[in-house]
């Protein structure tokens, strides 16, 4: 079938898009439930009515736009998220929600009637704004608890009824959202690498085998807090030194260990943090990661015995909390199989590879089939003002999307 | 003569003040102009009406009681300061201040009138909550300048016209401060160690031989922010890793390099400082010390270039400014002869010894002849909630400084 999306329409729309929560201090700030996302929000349900498509919201603010197949409760699922980190980009989780309203459209348009239903998805707070990440895509595959919601995090320290207010939300109905999900056949998510492999490779496609697992730790060393001028070196316990220790050895080895493994130490405070006080508290976040499950376990544990003997090497003690862990998932071999055969169809160069960054595809995978298209982030710029894409890039992701799309829903 | 202070008095003096900005965090909160500073500036002022000294307060807000001798206007001084860290102990600063009351206290009573006026005086911010340390006794020695005043930072960030509001004090009162300055033939202090050699030798006297100096910088590695998951390792410009290994080289440097320096991290903060992103920048204060001159200038420029060696070979850039410098000072050797032989006389074991801790007496050693009384810290601790002295201790320490302020005002 001459099928093709219309790339200036979609471009158009994330440009558009692109200026809802525009920053002053650059890029674009959209965290889940802020004033831009409601915006963002309310500006794609219209897209999705200007569309024709059936719009519906679920408990947990997860928004679809349904093009009704003739088995009208079993869905093909395409999408991503409007949400984004604090200055962030224009194209992280927006191509994929756009890419797949853009394939629903060109369908919608020629008339087809697809056996299955399409439904495009933007899944609330990916980017973790609100109790780590992923909350819209958990909530809907019922992986989400009770626990979870509760415990979490919310970044901005704000209490979650809060951050619901005036949604309509709340936490029983993001509990519930689980229930009003129909039968997904698959899921398929295009996404900017974050990463500058197709870049510097000069390849418009990725797709992805399979997507790495996470570690989210709040850590702290702790030791003696002391005066900064009589405290003589060889008497202090200085809890930054020990923190200082730890990043560079738990680096060095994880560089070295695990070729795809990575380490993040993102977030620092000590305590009392004066200039003249010896800190008695180094508190931090770690971020461990790995696309094999047993090699990320194995490096968890590694790297928590070299934290336990740093610390007891220098008389401090060093303490650690789990704040969210996400397993490594592997894309549906079935649908890579459908992905390669399309793309060289197509006539598209593509490369096979590993996500660094988790997705809600990886979500996803405990319901359905999943597979990842990923475009070039150029210079693998991402999570910053600067993140950018080639339009061509873009067109060539969302046919090839298009494509499997159709296939998929046996059209 | 046969004299001495009254230690009931003092310790009801020391545990009344020690009321005055408890924190139910632990220990005692009283910052400079702070609401609990205010109310111990009022309590203090009182004590010195119902000793009937003469009460002054300049306009840097140091406070100032007055003993009149026969020649008025050429007074020896005595005194600290009231303010405290956050969460600080009993007994830093105030054992000065009211040890000095207390001596003039004594005097008065026996109705001794000296040759020159004595003074007893609590000086403004010694703690450096305003815009670095020693804001009062600088301004009293007509060392602080306009320029410090404007760029310094204030702790709590807050403009220098709020901190001062109500005070009726303002920056051109402080810089006229020094034009109030008497006649100052010697300064005397009294002062906790604030570390553990005099604890751990059960020594209760130290006389101090000098006063380190110190630099305060605040310093930053800058490099690459980029995505946690998709950034390898070795593709880092990671700025906290840069920070990492300049705190431990530099600290290996400084302990091994230099006895009696020091150097110190005590505050970090990292950009963007999230989870999942490499951090771009590392900010950080270092406090550098040391009580000879050249030697401190030397290790300064040591370890300057070896913070920009290490930028270089992570491929980050390091920038710092500085934002105090106070050199060292020595005692008078005049004075310290005199405390030597009066601490003889009174059969008080003593020991010589270098201040790491900065302290108004080496800013008056600018102005006028210097001495430092140390009594013992127990187990070093200073600058929090578990600050401890031996009352004994005070009593000594007081009854020296006693004997060395008859012998100077020549009674």
């Amino acid at each position: 079938m001459d099928i093709a999306i219309n790339l200036e329409r979609l471009r158009k729309d994330l440009e558009e898009l692109g200026q809802i929560g525009q920053d002053p201090r650059g890029g674009v700030s959209r965290p889940s439930f802020s004033q831009a996302d409601l915006e963002a929000r309310a500006w794609f349900k219209e897209k999705l009515r200007e569309a024709s498509l059936e719009v519906r919201e679920d408990g947990a603010g997860n928004i679809f736009g349904r093009l009704k197949g003739l088995e009208t409760e079993t869905v093909i699922l395409v999408g991503s998220h409007l949400d984004t980190v604090i200055n962030g980009g224009l194209f992280d989780g927006t191509c994929g929600v756009l890419s797949g309203l853009e394939c629903l459209r060109v369908i919608k348009e020629r008339g087809l009637i697809p056996r299955y239903s399409l439904e495009v998805v933007a899944f609330t707070d990916e980017e973790g704004n609100i109790i780590g990440d992923f909350l819209g895509s958990r909530a809907f595959t019922g992986t989400l608890n009770e626990e979870i919601l509760r415990k979490g995090l919310t970044n901005f320290g704000r209490p979650l009824e809060e951050i619901l207010k005036g949604t309509g939300l709340s936490r029983e109905s993001i509990l519930a959202a689980k229930n009003e999900a129909p039968k997904v056949l698959a899921y398929l998510e295009l996404h900017i690498e974050q990463g500058e492999i197709l870049d510097l490779e000069e390849i418009p496609i990725g797709l992805v085998t399979r997507i790495a697992g996470k570690r989210l730790y709040q850590a702290s060393f702790q030791g003696q807090r002391s005066h900064a001028g009589t405290t003589p070196m060889e008497l202090r316990h200085d809890a930054f030194l020990g923190l200082a220790d730890f990043a560079l050895r738990a680096t060095r080895f994880v560089a070295s260990k695990y070729e795809e493994g990575r380490l993040t130490i993102g977030r620092v405070q000590l305590h009392p943090g004066t200039f003249s006080t010896i800190p008695g508290q180094a508190d931090f976040t770690l971020d461990l990661r790995g696309p094999e499950e047993n090699e990320l376990k194995e490096m968890e544990k590694k790297i928590m015995e070299m934290a336990q003997e740093i610390a007891s090497a220098r008389g401090l003690a060093f303490y650690c909390r789990l704040i969210d862990a996400t397993e490594p998932k592997p894309m549906s071999p079935r649908l890579l199989t459908i992905l390669e055969e399309e793309a060289q169809h197509l006539n598209y160069p593509y490369l096979k590879l590993t996500s660094g960054a988790g997705h809600d595809a990886q979500i996803l995978a405990n319901l359905t089939d999943v597979a990842m298209i990923f475009i070039p982030s150029i210079n693998g710029l991402s999570h910053c003002p600067e993140e950018a894409i080639r339009w061509d890039d873009l067109e060539k992701g969302a046919n090839l999307l298009l494509r499997v799309l159709l296939r998929l829903a046996s059209l």
